[in-house]
């Protein structure tokens, strides 16, 4: 066999952040290799593919009509493991800001107390990508809230936005006038205004569930306001007890194709030991289906929107749906760093490497 | 806290239908507000959300192009409430005509005989706004048709479009020569002409399935001729009862995002009583997916495409590709007036307010 | 009743090759009647149906723009007919090369070895119609690979491209070093090099797998770098047993839509006597789903991604999303040829007839 394991020096290299700088130098000067993907057809199936790869913001590639044909096929093919490899071993990049992070409640008297700002901020999705977001707490996703069955929960929304916005709690079955749908269960909360949203969990509404804006929120939520309403059961099944517990939100807006608010390489892997069990909480914040496709391992699909589904059952690839939550179980028995990604490829590779959808599940 | 129950406000003005008027104003005084949006950003993304509100054809908005800059970020965002409000309130708002009636058979010597024109007509879809549509008897969807397993069944099928048609009954098991495929089953049923389907309907072959025409069919289904076929068991199990059964067929061709052919606010809400059930059979008549989303309370999924799935499972977002029908039940166990929408957003909102595929369950 | 049985006339126009070349004359010769879709409505939806058509490559219509109005409807209309009559006509159309072919491994000590060559070839989608594609040994898809559980397999991957590319073996839980994604678990095998796959296919691992490239793979697998690895069980269950057993391979990419590497009418009929049992392993390797809609019968769905569903399910359409693999049972209790298309609809027929993922169940 002419081949020789990487895999440990892949390991190496993801703890390696000096290497970040040298993608980012790399991403534009050599941007001029976007040319080729597109000189070698012109079908439009394939110019679609390009802009999508713009759309998604990743690319800071002069236009392909501007670019010299004169670039050899040798030299561009060269240049395209580069920049594959320079994306590798960029990850996991270092970024400013992280989203999804635990929010610890006050607690009074029993009832457990959130305060979300809305807030535009300025956001890095990728090394040296700012776009402009909104965010709760100054996070794209917004803060992870988890709450048990049962529990009474206040959240206070606080709207620095320049427009309204509201909060719907998707998956969570609450009195109608907490639903947060403005002009039918409340008024939409001004710019500059607070609202408080009061309520017990529901026994039984246990699972994966999300809050977001339910107004103007095609926009609202493209541009972040979104995050993961985790409510833990009373009694939990013995198929759902996890040693690794990791929420997963994509999203396919404004921000591009991102993975907790982040776009490969600044995505975060996931890690467990040999013999770990993982728990991937999916929630599709986006506009499109995203299949996920898990390398060297199955997943076992647990939970619909919080629900149990009849009986688990095995796949590789998952197709999340927007407003979908689907739960499953990674049984880490094979050791490695394995590749996490979007199957549909154009959201998660170009001719600059991977980008987007993609992380890695590391089992060590 | 800070809020007031606004269900029973919002109940009212369901049946509101002089507010209807002045949200057909508004929407046309206030179009300019369609700039706002696409100036706060200029990512490719978001220009194809403008452009996919344009394609449903909702917005008689000028070009963004041609709208001034000098909108405050307070008035636009005042407006974007403004229309927000005007469609809510203009819900359930009149159009002309109503797709998926019920249409009764002539009954001759057990034979239950349904006779379908397919003619070009002008259809409303949302108030003011008409399009031309292919249709059978005259609505879009066409009339529902609802026999029993073992039922003898004829239906003449008489083409007044430019065209010719043919007519493919999707789900149902019949003999090769019903199957209504031109040039494999039958010759196309020619402009000025009819054509007689005849057949038995299979035991077994009960539940949602659908009828629509199978020549140049991404134009002519796109256009309207398609419509709900229901198959009723001779022996109900438990779990299909329903003290309501809805119909609810999606589509996102020529005429925008609609559901039974009518776009938010002229949708129809479904209305129940606190403790009933709700039967929804979800019919994708379009070219995409649509994960439709309901508030306040889950959905037992229990058939897919007619058949039993193996166990009811629960799930509050469910993903409806072309041509597939899902048969969800809904405990109607949470008073209030839940949205209920397609959760890929650009199919239901805009800086505009709702459109498209958004309607209500109402449980009173 | 005004019809006649087309199904024994059309069954033997499915053997007909000569009028295939009638279909491709008339193609030319007729494609003024493009133009008439796009005149009917000016709505963006109807114009993007187009595009679509044309990216698929299928059409050599001038620019609807270019069309003369003075075309009749009804010259129109009887031009429609024509061309789907002629597309039917032409089914199963002769084209140069077959994908998806039975490979025979070398067997040395137990080892079954496979020699696999990536290059660049041209492939003819549709009659007349050459693209481009990059293709292991000469196939779109590559050649099919069908191991058993248990089985020790080396697979010798040679680079004739003019860059790196690398096999990954979709659905296959192999040591990571095996796993086929540059720059993570191997080097990029460079244009002109060659690279062995080894390994023991684990136990468990049984149905019905991919291998593809995973490298710039947007591309590459759009290209045609992509095939069936099918890994049968050691005790197959009652249920998976077929007469038949066909994989279909679903494709969206630079050579517009198809089944097996051809666009219909070049699509071959699957085809079982009356009585057997088929097995459909669909698999995508496209960038969009694919909701696969049988007439006339419907699907057991019996696996996913390789591993059994809990119970099977019925169904006659099923939504396959990129990267997925579904197993199903068709019992073939009727007779006919039977129209089996994705129910997208641009993707399978236009005002030209039907092309792209359209293909028919004969039984016989």
């Amino acid at each position: 066999m002419t081949h020789k394991s990487m895999s440990t020096e892949a390991m190496d290299l993801l703890h390696s952040i000096a290497s970040r700088r040298s993608f980012i130098k790399s991403a534009a000067a050599t941007a001029i290799a976007g040319g080729v993907f597109s000189a070698c057809t012109d079908s439009q199936a394939q110019k679609s593919l390009m802009r999508k790869k713009d759309a998604s913001g990743g690319s800071t590639a002069p236009h392909p009509a501007h670019v010299p044909v004169a670039v050899t096929a040798a030299a561009a093919a060269e240049e395209m493991d580069r920049m594959h490899e320079a994306g590798i071993k960029a990850f996991p990049a270092k970024t400013e800001g992280k989203g999804n992070q635990l929010l610890n409640p006050r607690i009074e008297k029993g009832l457990k107390i959130y305060e979300v700002t809305a807030e535009k901020i300025q956001w890095e999705t990728e090394p040296g990508k700012k776009v402009e977001a909104w965010a709760y707490n100054g996070q794209v996703p917004g803060p992870q809230i988890r709450v048990r069955e049962g529990d009474k929960v206040r959240l206070v929304l606080h709207n620095k936005l320049p427009e309204s916005t509201c909060i719907h709690f998707h998956g969570l079955e609450l009195p109608n006038n907490m639903d947060g749908v403005p002009f039918i269960t409340q008024p939409p909360v001004k710019s500059g205004e607070s609202f408080t949203y009061e309520f017990t969990v529901p026994a039984g509404n246990q699972g994966s569930h999300m809050y977001h804006s339910h107004h103007n929120a095609a926009k609202q939520v493209g541009l972040g306001l979104l995050g993961a309403f985790i409510v833990e059961p009373r009694r939990p099944r013995n198929i759902e007890k996890a040693d690794v517990d990791y929420v997963m939100i994509l999203n396919d807006g404004m921000h591009g194709y991102t993975l907790n608010g982040k776009g490969f390489p600044a995505t975060e892997p996931i890690k467990a030991k040999l013999g770990q069990k993982v728990r991937v909480r999916f929630m599709n914040e986006g506009m499109m289906i995203h299949p996920m496709h898990l390398h060297g391992m199955h997943m076992t699909v647990i939970d619909k929107d919080g629900w149990a589904q009849p009986a688990p059952w095995k796949c590789d690839t998952l197709n999340i749906a927007p407003g979908e939550r689907w739960d499953v179980i990674v049984n880490c028995n094979n050791p490695g760093v394995w590749a996490f990604h979007c199957h549909i490829l154009p959201h998660a590779e170009s001719e600059h490497g991977m980008f987007g959808m993609v992380t890695a599940l590391i089992v060590e």
